[in-house]
C-alpha cells in the first residue's frame, strides 16, 4: 500500500493517518471524497502562477502578429517578457486597486478565445511539453509536490476519490492531471470561460463563466460531486470555504493547510494565506509545514 | 454479461450492438462516455414531468400555510390539485405565450428555497417514498423504462461510463439515480438554482443558475466530464445538441432517439420532439420505437 514516505513523522502526518483510519472505519467508500486545491497545494505557484506563463506566451504571440496591440500595457508587458507587471497587477488587486487587473483580465480572457476545446487542449499540451519553471529549471510537470502526490495515492489506496478544486483554469489543468496526480479530467473542477456550441463543437469564448475560488469552490464541488467532501487541502484564503465545508458535517473530516515556509527548497511566503493560517489555528485545522513536515519537496531532488 | 432482453431483434437493437462492438474495438475505455436524457428517455414524463408533482405538492403545502398565496394563480392551481394548469403553462410557452410560465417559474424557483442541499435531498426521498404515478398507479421509482436500464447496464458491461444529462433538476434526480439506473450523484448533470454558502453549508436560492437543455447540455457535459461523449440518448428537441455533439467527432458514435408511439403501454406523442425526429431521419440517428422495439416497457409489467 502507498505510504507517506516523504512526510516526517510529526503532527501533520499523524493527523492524516489518524483521520484516514477513522474514515475507513466510519465512512462508506462512496462518501470518502477528498478535494485538493492545485496552485500552491499540489504544485508550485511561485514566482507566478504556471497558467500565467501559458497566457503571457499567447499574448506575446498575439502582439507579434499584431503590433498595434502594444498600445495595451498587458500586451506590451508580454512582448517585453515583463512577468513582474502581471504579478504587480494581482498584488494591486489585493491592495484594492483593480485598474491593472482589468486591463489584464480583458487580454487574458480573449487570449485563447475561439478555439475548440480540443484545440485548446493541444495548446496546453504543447506548452507543458516545452516550458520550464523560471527558477527551478525543470518542466512544469515536475513541479508537483511529492508529499502531496503521495497523499493523493494514500487516500486513493484507502478508498477515497480525489478531486481537484482549483481557482486555475479547468481546461488548463485537465490535460496533465492524470499524469501528474492520477486525477482524470472528470474530477477536475476549476475556473472557466463560457463555451459556445457551434456546428457540433464547443468553442471557448472571452466571457468568464465562473471563478472557482472562495465560496464558489464549495458550490462547484457540490455541483460536480453531489456529496460533501470529508477532506480538503489548500494553501490560501481562497480555500477557506471548502475547508469549512468539509469540516462542518458530523463525519470524520480533515482540513489540511500547506504552509510555504521553505525558502531554500521552494518559497517562503504568507501573502494571500494570512486568514487561512489564522483560521487553521482557531479551528484546529492541520498545517503541513513544507520545511518541517516534508523530507522531500519535489520528486527526485 | 448483461444483454438487451427487452429489445426486439430489429434495426435499433442491431445498431446498438454494432456500435458497442466498434467502440470496444476502437475507443479506449476512459473515452467510452455515454449520456442519457432522463424525462421521456429513462423514465416516463407524461402526463406531466415527475418533478412537477414534487413542486406542486410543495406549492400546495405553502398555500395551506399561507392562504394569501391563493392570489397567485400558480398556488391557486396547486391548492386545487389542478395539474392541467401547469401543463397548459408549458404548452403556452411552446406556443410563444410566456405569461403563465413566468408566474409558474417564480413559484417553482422559490418552492424549496432556503433549504440546505441535505434537507432538500430528504424532501426528495420523502416524495419518492410516497408518491405514485397518476395513471400508471405505481411508485415513480417504478416508472423507469426497462429496456433503457438494460442499455445502461449493457454499456457499462462494455466499459462505458454513463452520465445523465437532463433538463430536470440535478438535485431532484440525484437521490434516486443510483437505485433506478446505477448512475451515482457525481454522474448526474441537470438544471439547478444557485446555491449560497452559509455557515459551512450550501443552501438553495430562488435564483436560477442554469437550465440544462439544448446547447447547454453539450456545454455542461464537457464541463463535468472533460471528454466528448460517443453515445447520446434522448427523446426531444432539447436533446438535439448533445446528439450532434456526440456524433460530430470521428470516433465511432451513436445517437439514439426514443419515440413515444405506444399509447397502450405508455403514451403516444410527438409534441416537443418534432425537430429531433426530422434530424434523426436526416442524420441517420437510431430511433427506438417503444411500440416496435421494446418487448416490455416497464419492469415487471
Amino acid at each position: 500500500m502507498a505510504g507517506l514516505e516523504s512526510w516526517h513523522d510529526g503532527a501533520a502526518k499523524a493527523a492524516i493517518v489518524d483521520f484516514v483510519g477513522r474514515a475507513v472505519r466510519d465512512v462508506a467508500p462512496q462518501e470518502r471524497v477528498a478535494v485538493f486545491d492545485n496552485d500552491g497545494t499540489l504544485w508550485c505557484e511561485k514566482p507566478a502562477y504556471i497558467q500565467l506563463d501559458f497566457l503571457v506566451r499567447r499574448l506575446a504571440e498575439q502582439v507579434a502578429a499584431d503590433p498595434t496591440l502594444t498600445d495595451n500595457p498587458a500586451y506590451r508587458a508580454a512582448a517585453a517578457g515583463d512577468l513582474a507587471w502581471f504579478g504587480d497587477a494581482v498584488t494591486q488587486h489585493y491592495n484594492g486597486d483593480d485598474s491593472a487587473l482589468k486591463v489584464l483580465a480583458g487580454a487574458v480572457l480573449s487570449a485563447y478565445a475561439g478555439l475548440t476545446v480540443e484545440e485548446h487542449a493541444e495548446r496546453v499540451n504543447a506548452f507543458f511539453a516545452d516550458a520550464t519553471h523560471p527558477t527551478l529549471g525543470v518542466p512544469y510537470t515536475a513541479c508537483g509536490y511529492r508529499p502531496m502526490v503521495e497523499l493523493l495515492q494514500y487516500l486513493e489506496a484507502h478508498g477515497f476519490t480525489n478531486y481537484i478544486a482549483s481557482g486555475g483554469g479547468r481546461d488548463f489543468m485537465r490535460p496533465i492531471t492524470t499524469q501528474m496526480y492520477g486525477v482524470p479530467p472528470e474530477r477536475v473542477i476549476g475556473s472557466s470561460v463560457g463555451l459556445d456550441f457551434v456546428d457540433g463543437n464547443l468553442k471557448t469564448t472571452s466571457t468568464p463563466e465562473f471563478l472557482n475560488d472562495g465560496p464558489v469552490k464549495a458550490v462547484r464541488i457540490w455541483g460536480r460531486v453531489g456529496r460533501r467532501p470529508i477532506f480538503a487541502a489548500g494553501n490560501s484564503n481562497g480555500d477557506i470555504a471548502m475547508m469549512e465545508y468539509a469540516t462542518a458535517a458530523p463525519n470524520p473530516s480533515l482540513a489540511l493547510l500547506v504552509r510555504h515556509d521553505d525558502g531554500e527548497r521552494e518559497f517562503d511566503y504568507v501573502a494571500g494565506a494570512e486568514k487561512s493560517l489564522q483560521l487553521a489555528e482557531a479551528n484546529g485545522w492541520t498545517v503541513a509545514s513544507m520545511r518541517n513536515d516534508w523530507t522531500t519537496v519535489f520528486d527526485g531532488r
